[in-house]
């Protein structure tokens, strides 16, 4: 078998990574995960930054011509240039619901996302307020599917929902509805999975005396 | 001649109205620009609500169906629905150059806009400093034509073009090129010269005591 063309650089903890992973399984996409060890500054190599000019995580490489960055560039690339496989409403199927989903994609990342990085809380509640209201119309944030939209949201929730101070912000009828069905798919428990996996090997090495 | 279908929310002086403003002028998209008067609250009310569930401007309509919020989201849905019309390279001709505006557009929302709106100089001069790079090897930053990419950065750096302290920022001699360039596009001039009205028709309203 030969190898898969698709490249993910990165560590599968960085939220922007575990986006791009998320992607590429429910796309049904085989890919390399290749590490890059940002605790020894390996994302500031000139290697690595022809890769990805502002030193961050994930760069991606599809087959030799093709690299990318920024997490949901690449889900939207990954989603045009495999159109045909594994969820086919991920990004749309017609111009008009490829709309929602972008508009709802912004909003995670101009609304949602600051205040989730930042743990503002009293930001987050409000924002999640217009959710609550959103998700009473419908199953999801861009309609009747699950789209990019919601998923761009489970790396940050997910660790929002880990602290004890930002979890009670999910509690109302239609958020935790939301976060119940989307946190269960499939591809994000393979994202945990991998998560859970690059900390034990973390924890060898550093046991080693080699990190 | 019928009124055009294409509603735009909100006061050219925001960022991303303007946005929107000059994406709907390179794909020669008729519109009407609705005033929203935010000093008296009115995207706070339930009605402005419904249009955008976050208060925010712009809102858009496009006919009695399509109602948008995110102005990269709004753009990115006006060059997919209007393709065959005005500047055609806006959002790319093939999913590999469209993957190049993504990404770019990405850096911009998440790199560019952030330290740009703050005005935290450090940040937005390690920014820039990419960005010189790049444009030391392309004409624009997603390649040989001026893009959504480009063109979502003319509302925040025109903006800190007019502040003395961000203005040498943009003196590295590729980022001033592309500057140059990309703000003396028409639709870009046009954008300045709608700002520029609807700050005398706002002076106007003060003087008359109505404001």
């Amino acid at each position: 078998m030969a190898a898969p063309t698709v490249k993910v650089y990165g560590p599968p903890m960085s939220t922007a990574v575990s986006r791009v992973l998320a992607c590429l399984l429910e796309k049904d996409v085989q890919f390399q995960l290749i590490p890059v060890n940002m605790a020894k500054g390996e994302h500031r190599s000139p290697e690595f930054l022809k890769l990805h000019p502002f030193g961050q995580v994930p760069a991606f490489q599809d087959g030799d011509n093709i690299s990318l960055f920024e997490s949901r560039a690449i889900c939207r690339y990954v989603c045009e240039k495999y159109g045909d496989k594994g969820n086919k409403e991920l990004y749309g199927r017609n111009p008009l619901a490829k709309a929602s989903i972008d508009q709802w994609l912004e909003a995670e990342a101009q609304n949602f996302n600051p205040p989730s990085s930042t743990m503002s809380k009293e930001k987050l509640a409000k924002v999640l307020d217009v959710y609550d209201k959103r998700l009473a119309e419908s199953r999801f944030l861009a309609g009747d599917h699950f789209s990019l939209a919601d998923l761009s949201h489970l790396p940050n929730a997910h660790y929002l929902l880990a602290a004890p101070d930002a979890a009670p912000l999910f509690t109302s009828p239609n958020v935790a509805r939301w976060w119940d069905e989307i946190s269960s798919r499939d591809s994000w428990k393979k994202v945990v999975d991998l998560q859970r996996a690059a900390k034990v090997l973390q924890c060898l090495d550093n046991e080693n005396g080699s990190g």
